[in-house]
Formats: structure tokens, sequence, C-alpha cells
């Protein structure tokens, strides 16, 4: 079934708007790549410096072809450096959707 | 935008396919209920006790609308009184869509 990795991201509650804008200008390099389905930011009501990157697969392999491709490097080295130091990765999780 | 309820339960790892089938035989009652988008359970790959649901919706009062409803009340009370013990709500999140 489908694989989801979901990255938690920590950044200060003050800087959450800029790296929000940063993904909703993403280039899509993701959208055409083999197995990829969808991608989402979600941002914690409670807690605006927490938001949650998930994205979906058709399955893991695909993820990490992905991972390693010229097309993430490229999308990662968007990010302005100073905001991306700004970013903790505080977990990365590796699920299988099991039921809908 | 969208707004997302994800409920992160814990099982006994050995339960946790008993809990997946309850979630596959649900009999849908939330999914025509105003606002409602769709609705995934998660397991995690490294601790299959860990399930997440995911819920999304148009906003967080037809969420709230939901949660109160008879609809949800005979949806809950289907699962198995034994099963239903044994599932702990670990973590209970609010959260919106803002960016795709």
């Amino acid at each position: 079934m489908t694989y989801v990795s979901v990255s938690r991201l920590r950044v200060p509650a003050e800087r959450a708007d800029e790296l929000i804008t940063a993904f909703r200008a993403r280039v899509g390099l993701v959208d055409g790549f083999e197995g990829f389905q969808d991608l989402e930011v979600w941002q914690n009501d409670r807690d605006p410096g927490e938001l949650t990157m998930v994205s979906r697969w058709r399955d893991r392999d695909c993820f990490k072809a992905y991972m390693k491709s010229r097309e993430h490097q490229v999308s990662h080295d968007r990010i302005a450096p100073d905001l991306d130091a700004a970013i903790k990765l505080e977990k990365l999780e590796h699920l299988h959707v099991v039921a809908q």
C-alpha cells in the first residue's frame, strides 16, 4: 500500500510564514517523479513553528530514489541558506497506509 | 484551508492487525458528513503498535460537529470493548494544510 514519509520540522514561530512561502513557491520537481502521489505541509494550530511535511508514494523505494536524486538536491538548494539553517528536523517517520 | 485531525493511537503490537481490520470494516458513516474530505490510517514501519488516524475536513467546525454526532458515537461503539480498552490515545493534533 501507499508509503508515507512524515518529516516534523521546527522553525522559530516568527519564521514559519517564510518557510510556508518557500513551500508554496516550490518548483514542483518532485511532482513528475516515479511513484510520487502528493505532498502537503501542515501547520500545528497550537504550535505555529511546528510544520509537518507529508509526502505519499507508491512505495518506499520510489521515495528513496527521489531522496538521492538531482531533483531533490535542486529543490533543497532553493531554500535560502539562513532559513535552511533555522530549520530543525525533529522527527522523520516512515509509515504505510493500512486503511482508508 | 483544509483542517487535519491527527490521532496517534497505541495498541500492543500483537493487536495492531485487529485494529487495522476494524478500521477496514468501518461502516463509513463519516463519509457523507458535511465537510468531510478523507480518512486514512497509517502504521509506523518501525513501531507496528503505533497507528495514526488522519482525517481531513473543510474546516475545524465540520470536524467538531462530527465528533458530537450520533454517527461518530455509532462508529465508535462498533469497536469491540476489549479492543477499545487496549487502545491508548497518545496524542491528538489539530493542524491546517498550508502548502501542497
